[in-house]
C-alpha cells in the first residue's frame, strides 16, 4: 500500500495516475522478489520524486521559504529504524533515512549534522530551485497573508501532508517507509511525526507496517503508529480493525486529524482517516485499488 | 520519581545528595499545591544546572566537543507536550521544551530554529565553557582513543545518560519530563530517543507517566515509554508490572539497553532496568527512597 496525503482532497483524479505508476512499480519489484525493506523505500523515492507529493521535490515551503524534509524507514524483521529531519537540498530523504539505518549506531540524525552525513554517503544532493516551485510560493504567500501555519488539513490549499509506504513481501517481512515536506510556513526547526519511529511510521513482523500522515503534532502526542500496531499484536485485531482503531483513538485522546495505511503479518490490508479524504493505493491478492477515500468510503477511480 | 540516568555505576553515593535535594525540592512544591507539570519541570531543571549528569550543564561532548542537548516534557491532562532537540548553549532544555509545548502550536523543534525560538522567549542561554568541564573532555579524548561513540552503557566511564521526571499531583494528574546530553562522542546531529514523545517520554492521566533512560536507539525502535503505558492503560497492570515488563519488552525485541521510572493513575510507583544499575529516587507515601538499583535490587544509600 502507498499514500500521498490526508486532507481535503478536491482533485483527487490529480494524484490517481501518479499513484497507479507507482504503485505498479511496487508490485513488479515484489513479483521480482525484492524485499519489503527495498520496495517501501523505492515507492517512497518515486513519491518524492513526483511534485504532485508534499515530500522531496514537491515539499511545501517553510517561513523561511526553503523546503525542509523528514523522512524515516524500518525494517519489521529487526526493528532496525532510520529516520531524518530537517534536511534541506536532499533529493531523496528516505534513502537518507535508510543509509542512517545501515551505515550508523544510531537511528535519528537531524538538520546538519544529516546532511553531512548525507554528503559522506554520496546521497543526491539538488539546488534550491529543484524544491521551490511556482505553486509552492503561492501557497506560501497566501499562509503568509492569513498568518496561518497550515496545521488546518480541512482548509489547506488541497495540500497533502506526507506520504508513505507499507509492505509484506513474499517471505511474510514487512516494511514501512514514511516523507514529508510538513507544512506549508511552518517555523523554522519545526518536525511533524513522519521522521519519529512509533509516531509516524512503525514496522515489526509481529504485528504490522503503519506510515502516517496528518497533523503531525496530533500523532506525536499518541505514538499513533505504535498504538496501531499494538492493537494488531497485543488484541489481535484485523489490519482493518487496527487502522480504525487507530484513528478513533486518535480522535478520542487528542482530536486527531489524519489518517494511515496498514498491512498486518497476514497481509490484510487497512486504512482509515479523520480528514475528508486520504489519497492511497493498495495491491492485494492481485488486485489494484487507487482511492481518494473522500467522505469515509473508498472511491476507485 | 526522579531518575538520573542509567548504567554500570561504579560510585553511587556521589550522586546520593543531589538526588535527595532535588527531590526534597519536588516534594515540597507538591505540598505546597504545585501541579505535577510545574514539578517535573522544576525537578529537570535542578537535574540539568547539575553538573554531576548527563543533561544541560552536565552534558557529554559530542564528536565536535560541543554540547548538544535534548529534552521533552509532556502533561497527562491533555497529551499536551513539547520538545527539543540538537540545541546548544540553552541552560535549561526542559523549560525550552515547556515553551514549544505552550507557546507555539507544535510539539518538537529542532536545532537552529529550536534556539532563535528561545531567544525570541528570552530563556537564559550561556557560554560554551559553561557546559565544558574538564571531566567531559577527557571522557571524550578517551572515546576519539577507542573511536568509541559511547553506546554501551556498561562500559562508559561512569557516564550516566538522561535524567527524569514522573510526578501524580495531590490532584491525580501525571506528568513527566526528559532531559539529556546525549552520547559521548556522538556523530553531529543524532539525536536518542529523550526528546521524542512515546519513546523516552510519556504522560496520560488515563493510564501513567514514564520517562526512560538508556540506549537511545534500543527505546526509539520500541516506543518504549509508550509501550509501558500501554501495559497499564490497555491491561490493567500494576506501576511495578508494567516498568517491568516494559524493560522485558525492550530486552526481548531489541536487547536493549536501560531503564525507566513509571508512576500510575492510582500513585503507583515502578522502576526497572535491564542495565546494571539506574539512579533514581521517590517520594512515596511519606517515604523517601534514594537508590542505585544495582544488581537489580534497589540499594538504598
Amino acid at each position: 500500500m502507498i499514500h500521498g496525503g490526508a486532507g481535503a482532497i478536491s482533485t483527487p483524479e490529480r494524484f490517481a495516475p501518479s499513484l497507479r505508476r507507482i504503485l505498479l512499480a511496487g508490485a513488479a519489484m515484489l513479483r521480482g522478489g525484492a524485499c519489503a525493506l527495498d520496495v517501501v523505500a523505492e515507492c517512497v523515492r518515486l513519491l518524492e520524486d513526483d511534485p504532485l507529493f508534499n515530500a522531496g521535490r514537491g515539499s511545501v515551503l517553510n517561513a523561511e521559504g526553503a523546503a525542509c524534509c523528514d523522512a524515516s524507514i524500518m525494517d519489521g524483521r529487526t526493528l532496525s529504524a532510520g529516520a531524518v529531519a530537517y534536511v534541506r537540498r536532499v533529493r531523496n530523504p528516505v534513502l537518507l533515512a535508510r543509509l542512517v539505518m545501515e551505515r550508523t549506531p544510531h537511528v535519528f540524525l537531524v538538520g546538519e549534522g544529516a546532511e553531512g552525513f548525507g554528503r559522506q554517503q554520496g546521497v543526491a544532493f539538488e539546488e534550491d530551485t529543484y524544491f521551490v516551485m511556482p505553486e509552492r510560493l503561492a501557497q506560501l504567500a497566501r499562509a503568509k497573508e492569513r498568518e496561518a501555519t497550515t496545521l488546518d488539513h480541512t482548509s489547506n490549499d488541497g495540500k497533502l501532508g506526507t506520504v508513505g509506504a507499507v509492505v509484506r513481501d513474499g517471505a511474510c517481512n514487512l516494511a514501512a517507509a514514511t516523507s514529508t515536506g510538513g507544512l506549508t510556513n511552518q517555523m523554522r526547526g519545526r518536525v511533524g511525526d513522519s521522521p519519529v519511529i512509533g509516531a509516524g511510521v512503525f514496522a515489526d513482523n509481529d504485528s504490522c507496517a503503519v506510515s502516517c500522515t496528518g497533523t503531525g503534532e496530533h500523532f506525536l502526542r499518541t505514538s499513533l503508529a505504535r498504538t496501531a500496531a499494538y492493537f494488531v499484536e497485543m488484541q489481535g485485531m484485523s489490519a482493518k480493525d487496527a487502522a480504525e482503531a487507530g484513528v478513533a483513538y486518535l480522535v478520542q485522546k487528542v482530536k486527531g486529524s489524519g489518517g494511515l495505511i496498514l498491512v498486518d503479518r497476514e497481509g490484510g490490508c487497512g486504512v482509515a482517516h479523520s480528514t475528508p479524504g486520504l489519497l492511497w493505493a493498495s495491491f492485494h491478492n492481485g488486485e489494484m485499488t487507487v482511492a481518494a477515500g473522500q467522505a469515509g468510503a473508498p472511491e476507485q477511480f
